[in-house]
């Protein structure tokens, strides 16, 4: 495995790997990985002959009062699970390397930011496109692999992806859960021990809300008042939102239908948490 | 010669020149092709193996209240021209193909888009960052040729291909003018037999100030009064801007030093001139 701290390096690697045609995979991270990340990791070593990860905490996705600093790191543990899974090149740029003296130039996808992660994270979505963009004009992959955790996210960068006309697949992997259901999220190293057992609300309404569609509940504000009542039965946890939205555009829906997106944004002392379910509704 | 209106047309061909590893030249206009715009076909005739040009009048870089319906188009004469010149294809998408409905996402400059002609026309450089973007992924070229005529849009177009890491060379191409000084502009077409005639007064006053610099003056202020004063002498020229910045980063200048743009943009009735010069002070 190679570890590469260079855009430049990167770069020739890249097109030296494409001269022969090899197909790149590529996952990009905040590192602190976890089962979530190893599982996109596996899904890529499957579909390409060649698979890039990179680990680069972004600055311009963190508002600025928010955990930038204290994110959790572990670069030695990330590259030996890295290597140990078989990924071929680790990307680590510095932050003066990814965003040089003077940078100025953002890509922002207007509308679906502004709504449920984006309401309470203004800029956020706007510094994960900048990120991604950069990060796809770079390792120019074929494909590229993001966790339904962050199910807004993935239709932001799919519609980035859309819209710009860039030539890559986007590919969404499951949510991986703790045996509890608790969603694998790095943030997850934040939660005391009692907030940690606290956190398995977050799923645990969501699965009750899915059985309810399941029987027949069609009715939006029920849903959602029941997953707020779900959650407030634990004391200590602050909702951001909760919400249900059209699972593939984002937009708001009256009343449940199609592939409909439960998500929600929670709170345990200073750690904010997300999780969501996708549920076919006839 | 080739002519294609959709996008996966031209991914396909550009995907197939590349396996080749043919270079690709790519001069993007907005049609309406005078002798600047061949100049940059010649220039990347020259450089690469393969030359696309692509004619779209791009709505989201024109205002409200500006020229978007009105601009200049003859579709039948630019395909003669390319087509003489030696232009391998054409690219003339409709504007539902660039810009499907619900289309969101935008490529934004900042700082140096607010300032010169970004201040009268203040979406303007968003346009022109996100149809170059969008148009550099669909044509994957190796070179994109420039014209110094806008030479804010080359800035802004440089600044964006280094900050977001595109595998593409921006090549700027010199100003082509008319025998009598006038830069070569599609707008031109516009103007009034007595206002073409006022005209000139736009490259005559920055040939004069480029003399008064020549001699020694390196003062900012005196050089930027000398040029109103030229072009007042026109009585129907209205002046937006003259200012005089760094030819490299735009910025703000207290005296000339190092390379120098000295630019412009003049109304003539409804026809809005642009101009510039860069000077080299020792």
């Amino acid at each position: 495995m190679r570890v590469v701290e260079k855009i430049a390096e990167i770069k020739s690697i890249v097109r030296s790997q494409k001269r022969t045609e090899k197909t790149i995979g590529f996952v990009p991270t905040m590192g602190y990985l976890h089962e979530g990340h190893m599982s996109l990791v596996e899904t890529s070593l499957r579909h390409n002959d060649y698979t890039i990860m990179s680990i680069f905490v972004n600055p311009t996705q963190f508002g600025p009062n928010e955990d930038f600093e204290r994110y959790p790191r572990d670069l030695d543990g990330d590259l030996k699970k890295a290597e140990l899974a078989g990924v071929d090149i680790v990307f680590i740029p510095t932050k003066e390397e990814i965003y040089p003296k003077g940078y100025k130039t953002y890509v922002n996808v207007e509308g679906i930011t502004n709504l449920l992660c984006g309401k309470s994270r203004p800029d956020h979505f706007r510094g994960v496109t900048t990120i991604v963009n950069k990060l796809f004009n770079i390792v120019e992959p074929d494909k590229a692999y993001f966790g339904q955790k962050d199910a807004q996210q993935v239709a932001v960068i799919r519609k980035m992806t859309s819209d710009l006309n860039l030539n890559v697949e986007i590919v969404t992997c499951p949510t991986i859960r703790e045996d509890d259901g608790l969603a694998m999220s790095s943030r997850n190293a934040y939660l005391s021990e009692k907030d940690r057992l606290s956190a398995t609300i977050l799923s645990k309404s969501l699965f009750e809300a899915k059985e309810l569609i399941n029987k027949g509940e069609r009715n939006r504000e029920k849903i959602i008042d029941f997953i707020i009542q779900r959650i407030n039965t634990e004391k200590d946890a602050i909702i951001d939102y909760v919400d249900a939205v059209d699972g593939d555009s984002l937009e708001q829906i009256d009343f449940l239908k199609g592939n409909v997106l439960l998500a929600l944004a929670v709170k345990f002392g200073q750690t904010r948490l997300i999780d969501n379910m996708i549920i076919a509704c006839e």
